[in-house]
């Protein structure tokens, strides 16, 4: 079936009225066929209600019925083919290699949280049995668990076409906790969009779910979004993107009769901290790595290198030389949309003429449309303390080098750093000392701390957390990445007292489920 | 030592010299010596950061002195003997047995928080063992633990002069989780307070702990609370108090440079549903049982049963009758304070003004200064439902009963009352279908569900859920009560590829604190 550019509302297909768009190929410049027709408030409203309609029948699914709707939905984007990739493609200029990796992340990361769900112990059960007899008040039976907090507003995001988007990792995990989602697709690839939320709502469809489970809405300017966060049926948000548009939805979220949780991950500039040993052992290796890690996809990743850190010095030089040399020798390569690019182009033409900042070295000049080269820029400790300009992220592949004029000095610059996603240590085993130092501050500013890697490539697995204190994202309590992103949709409840028969599984005595639960505070298959 | 009306921060007694107020004895409307001298800008400064420069130790304090800790500063209220329950009372107005028995429950919480940092689980260990033969790309080690979020402000409530104060569960909670403390004291119960802070202040200088952990300070307006939670050393807020208070906290944490989670427990009218059959069968117990737990502290409770619901008929007209008898003969009861008792009036007089609401029973008049009666009052479905004042809670012994005129409106009123703390069930067997048909809703709308009890009484333990949607609470991914409540001032970090030597015990190959872990998401002691 051929893209229609209709919304998904439910199991409908809507013709949206409020304006037509087309989706960019940013290689070419050219626009892309078909046109879509953007959603009103109307349409927000429709895919609200069918998603309250849907929820509390969804929420209460087993989670073996959840899990099978997760891997549906994996099958069915790998049923997508070719035309997915082709599609997603030519809205994004990215890699074919890049897009089939990433289709394999995204269908990966629902089976990851089928499995979470299928073992079920994310309901974190409790109980508390009765003590009829204590002294000098008795106790009640006291039973919790976890539920799904409500319908979920996801953003898809622009870099990550799949993974970050209609199926990515927002969506999967409020599906797992059991919340039906409603999707604002992201404008840098609507075909794609409307690919995989037909796949979904298959999915939907083919497990015999409620429709109201899954919509996909799309249009141009900020009026959607917005009138999806301000909804009352809406009860949390997913959202990857810049800092402003974070920090929008956190204000319209914040001022609703019933303030809602965002988990907005916005900017980071993962710094990586260059430590003396390693820098003396390794400088020429470090330098080529880390640009080989700044250019990754253009530099569009929010875990991109755009801070390094440093103790000036003849080592640093030896640095600065292979990291040039191999920047120099960097291609050009095409960016997602022409706003990205020209908001990459515009942030280093703002680095460059600040007046404590030097040019290092660019890559290679581009040859097409929304191609952008690498820039490594330098300053001193001191001029990077006194100007919080600074420490903005330049989205792309652009990073700034800070020659430290001692230890004391690169210490202040990782305490006044702002909130990050990520911190590295290249270090030797001579370097333990000041990595010990480090490490304290590391832990209060970032989500994930590496050693001798590249903060670019964010596994999906149990231990991960892409996240970190604001500005990093919004809620510094959460990650994005990982299983433990179903805990963003869940909040506890306690039952106190009830009848047998009017139990969860869950917290039944029997344990039907065979989950992990605490009695009594004791962990066990109890 | 007889009480001094100084501030704590941290090891020193320090004078505010911002004002000097006194506390009131309610029940005579007399001032009590000493005079407090109420704190600075200039202190709230001192005391975060003291709290600051003792984060980074206390929070790798290992589990057994962060225990010993908790378990030490029960016994130093415990020391602080019949002076701490007499101040109380007198402060207070509430009964010797009362207090009693909310030191036991103070006490009963930090040592059950001692249990649940010797435990040690709440820091929720994850390992991804690394996998370098992987194909396309190897994997990482990945290690997750949760650590403290930073120094916590709490706010002292009015209402728990002991168990939610300042040593309360927000402290106690906080601690537990590695966070330096700063209390705002209640004007309520400024010399229990300064009790308390010394007997905690005490604890910290016998545990060799860094003095910044715990301070206490004193204020008569806004003023200090607003700085306190502006500071940005400052990283989360628990409160417990009014919805004014609770919202104009959330204010100024949303409009820091860096926005903080805030704890605030605010307000909740905790409906009660008397379904048919128990009404049939129960009228009059139930009536009794329920004016008691209105009754019950001057209704000075934030689950005080503010909100009775049934379909109207005979029956209903029995458990009036047997309320109103109870109720007629209720004492009235000190209230905590001049500014509460003139909330309750009001806001009772406001209520027995509103054209669609009929007073039913009040309790005996007052005998002595600041004195509640308690008021009940009726109204109908759809009054209620026409009049969003009437969903507002007047702390203090006064409950609305709603008139339904059938099943379906009784619904409909579930399904429109705002976040509730609890709701509770009076409930026959042969009410299953109607409780089934209610539960959704109540899962949606609160954090405990009761059923054949009253809300009154909040248990202490692993399962309770005291929490709830806003605006029940500012934030329903929590409880307040219950050793879950430690979740709330932690935050996930991740390490990649960290060298033994620097990881953290609880991530350690060995698993030397013996902790349940996820080993590739799968849970064990490994």
């Amino acid at each position: 079936m051929p893209l229609t550019g209709d919304m998904l509302i439910g199991q409908a297909g809507v013709r949206g009225t409020a304006g037509e768009f087309h989706a960019y190929d940013p290689a070419t410049g050219g626009s892309l066929p078909p046109a879509f027709g953007g959603g009103d408030r109307d349409t927000v409203s429709r895919a609200c209600e069918l998603a309250r309609l849907a929820f509390d029948g969804y929420r209460e699914t087993t989670h073996g019925v959840r899990a099978a709707f997760l891997d549906t939905i994996a099958a069915r984007i790998l049923d997508c083919g070719e035309e997915l990739i082709e599609r997603a493609m030519a809205e994004t200029g990215l890699s074919r290699a890049r897009l089939e990796g990433e289709r394999g992340r995204t269908v990966g990361q629902l089976r990851l949280f089928a499995a979470t769900v299928r073992e079920g112990s994310f309901v974190e059960a409790r109980i508390d049995p009765a003590m009829p007899d204590r002294k000098p008040l008795p106790r009640p039976d006291l039973r919790q668990r976890h539920i799904a907090v409500g319908p979920v507003a996801v953003f898809g995001a622009s870099n990550f076409p799949l993974a970050f988007s209609v199926a990515g990792g927002d969506t999967a995990s409020a599906l797992a906790a059991g919340c039906p989602v409603v999707v604002k697709a992201h404008n840098a690839h609507l075909g794609t969009s409307e690919l995989v939320g037909r796949a979904v709502q298959r999915a939907v469809a083919e497990c015999n779910l409620p429709e109201g489970v899954f919509s996909l809405l799309f249009g141009s300017g900020a009026d959607i979004g917005s009138a999806l966060v301000a909804d009352p049926r809406i009860k949390a948000v997913g959202f990857t993107g810049s800092r402003s548009g974070g920090t929008a939805l956190m204000a319209i979220a914040a001022q609703r009769r019933e303030p809602i949780p965002v988990y907005a991950e916005m900017s980071s500039i993962n710094p990586v901290y260059l430590l003396p040993a390693a820098l003396h052992a390794r400088a020429a290796a470090i330098g080529k790595a880390f640009v080989a890690s700044v250019t990754l996809g253009a530099g569009q990743f929010c875990t991109n290198p755009g801070l390094v850190l440093a103790i000036d010095g003849p080592d640093l030089a030896q640095f600065i030389a292979h990291a040039s040399a191999a920047m120099s020798d960097s291609p050009a390569a095409t960016m997602l949309t022409k706003g990205i690019h020209g908001a990459f182009e515009a942030g280093v033409r703002k680095m460059g003429l600040h007046a404590d900042v030097r040019p290092i070295a660019r890559g290679k000049p581009g040859t097409g449309a929304n191609q952008g080269s690498a820039a490594l820029f330098a300053a001193d400790g001191a001029a990077f303390l006194a100007d919080a300009a600074l420490h903005e992220e330049i989205f792309g592949a652009a990073s700034l080098l800070i020659r430290c004029k001692d230890l004391a000095e690169l210490c202040e610059v990782a305490e006044r750093l702002q909130g990050q996603l990520t911190a590295t240590l290249q270090m030797d085993p001579a370097d333990l000392p000041l990595a010990r130092r480090l490490l304290p501050i590391l832990e209060r500013k970032v989500g994930r701390i590496l050693v001798n890697g590249f903060p670019t490539g964010v596994e999906v697995s149990h231990a991960m957390v892409h996240g970190g204190p604001y500005p990093a994202t919004s809620d510094g309590r959460s990650t994005s990445v990982g299983t433990l992103a179903v805990r963003r949709f869940l909040r506890p409840v306690c039952y106190q007292d009830l009848p047998a028969s009017l139990l969860p599984a869950a917290l039944e005595d029997a344990n039907p489920l065979g989950l992990w639960r605490r009695l009594d505070g004791v962990l066990g298959k109890h």
